[in-house]
């Protein structure tokens, strides 16, 4: 049990942390104990993101708290087109929270840190008393490297637009374990890092000219802010959308909008069309048997992103409104 | 009031973001509101590093919430003799939270952040349901550069240990505030942002060789931490220490031990015996009245730290046990 005498800085939180934190982490640069890391110098330009996760329930099917922490942040230096390099970790934890359960959030965090070598180079733990934070919340920052940009202003009429597998089984995932609804067995959330589809993509294919997450907000968010932010529209397709039947299913019972449900493992792609059927390609052979053009570019210097349902018609695709699953991530 | 949906990355959110968060923190990293911040290259090392932040209360005199986050990250980063060159800033922040107090808090940090130009360049907002989080918890990354690693393993018998004014000044304000003593009318947290301090020594002097401030667990944790790490005996003197009449008190009528309170603008230096004394002419000219040396190595391959009391006698410094005062920062 996390007793609140392991977050005030004295000797029983260095033994804490020697014994739990540096054990999953060792790595020189946190083996120094030191405020922060320095670190080898970048060639490229650094990429920083910061992200907090606070999901419930903090185990599910396909991952976990400590496993959303790790992506999630990984997933935010991927779409930027960057490596990821090192991460940081803050944990706030309750007092009395669950020891065992803590250190299967740091055995997720240790086991992708080094299956990725993404090493843990600096963090920070604080309890706090019963009834101030609900178990355990995970602050993750990662630093990555760049070489450059991606070309999202030379983003132009017929360019492709691509998602890489089915949409919605994190957050239909999380909703059922919620609710005890009972078709959890075939459901299991899609939470992954993203960074070495990503970076194969970077590499192998100059169109490459825009990468999004699609997780809170889903899809529909993704392609909003992009049809905003650079004053596109965009027109997608509902048949090229692929969802699983669980997920299927839930939206049919509960209206949830497919377009709408957060992902962990999905992202957004903007190609250019000449490479885009290639791109399908080679993510259908090395990474997801699912990965589709949904849409296309269709009009510059205008904002809207339309759909064409399954019976034919058109309908805009609002921003998500309000709070469909609270805590999702 | 702060709602819920504001947590969900739909259009309320989008909305909030532009005119909250973008507002105060305006410039051209965050204003791309991609998923993280591509940076300028760095020409010398990258430093790393992260802090959560739950001080309560999250209005005291001399600082706040705001305040804190913004200085302790950079704070960790001057530690490591780094140059503070950006932030990330995570929000946790509780349904139903006052809007007026966030903005002050974001005000806080934004004013530090313009007086220092150092960018908020990638953050994170949450918003947890009535309960799940005391108000507002924030985490702060900061990415910083170095050009060498401060000669942590020079030190040798002799060398000085100096401090930066007194101590206690942030612990006994929060404890003060919480219990509401009654004398906080002579007493303010000492936060601030160090590293235009630590800079200025680094820069104009080759002797300094550790530098760390001296948060949770006071002076007791960073010499004994130090002790520790780089086998040294460390010899310390209470009269050479500077305390607040109503630090002092305050340490008498509750039993605290001066060494253990924390502070958020005090940190502890290992310097060359040869430029101590300019050291302390240098922190008294530009920065405090009340910087000291405070002790010095005696010994290596061993490992203690003692001090010689008021009285004439030597005490062991012990690592702090326990909880002093929970969420102190």
């Amino acid at each position: 049990m996390i007793e609140l005498a392991l977050g005030s800085g004295g000797k029983d939180f260095q033994d804490f942390l020697r014994k739990k934190i540096l054990h999953y982490f060792n790595n020189s640069f946190l083996n120094q104990k030191d405020d922060g890391a320095i670190l080898p110098k970048l060639n490229g330009h650094p990429v920083m993101a910061s992200d907090s996760f606070v999901v419930t329930p903090r185990i599910f099917p396909g991952g976990s708290l400590g496993k959303l922490a790790f992506c999630g942040t990984v997933n935010d230096l991927a779409m930027m087109g960057a490596k990821p390099l090192y991460l940081g970790l803050n944990l706030i934890i309750e007092e009395g929270f669950d020891m065992r359960e803590l250190e299967f959030h740091l055995k997720e965090i240790s086991f992708l840190s080094h299956q990725y070598q993404i090493p843990i180079v600096t963090g920070d733990t604080k309890v706090v008393s019963r009834g101030s934070v609900d178990g355990l919340f995970i602050s993750t920052t990662g630093l990555g490297e760049s070489d450059k940009k991606l070309p999202t202003e030379t983003i132009t009429v017929g360019d492709k637009i691509i998602i890489n597998g089915s949409v919605g089984d994190h957050a239909m995932t999380i909703f059922s374990q919620r609710e005890d609804l009972g078709f959890d067995s075939d459901l299991e959330s899609d939470c992954m890092a993203l960074h070495e589809i990503t970076l194969g993509l970077i590499n192998k294919y100059s169109g490459i000219k825009f990468l999004r997450d699609a997780t809170r907000g889903g899809v529909s968010a993704v392609l909003n802010e992009l049809a905003q932010e650079y004053s596109l529209s965009l027109g997608i397709y509902e048949d090229k959308f692929s969802l699983s039947p669980a997920v299927l299913s839930a939206c049919e019972l509960f209206g949830f909008d497919f377009l709408e449900l957060a992902n962990e493992g999905k992202f957004i792609a903007v190609v250019d069309e000449n490479e885009a059927e290639e791109v399908i390609e080679y993510l259908n052979q090395n990474w997801s048997q699912k990965s589709s053009i949904i849409g296309e570019v269709t009009e510059l210097n205008s904002s809207s992103v339309s759909l064409k349902t399954l019976l034919g018609a058109q309908r805009i695709v609002a921003w998500p409104q309000g709070e469909q699953l609270p805590r999702i991530c």
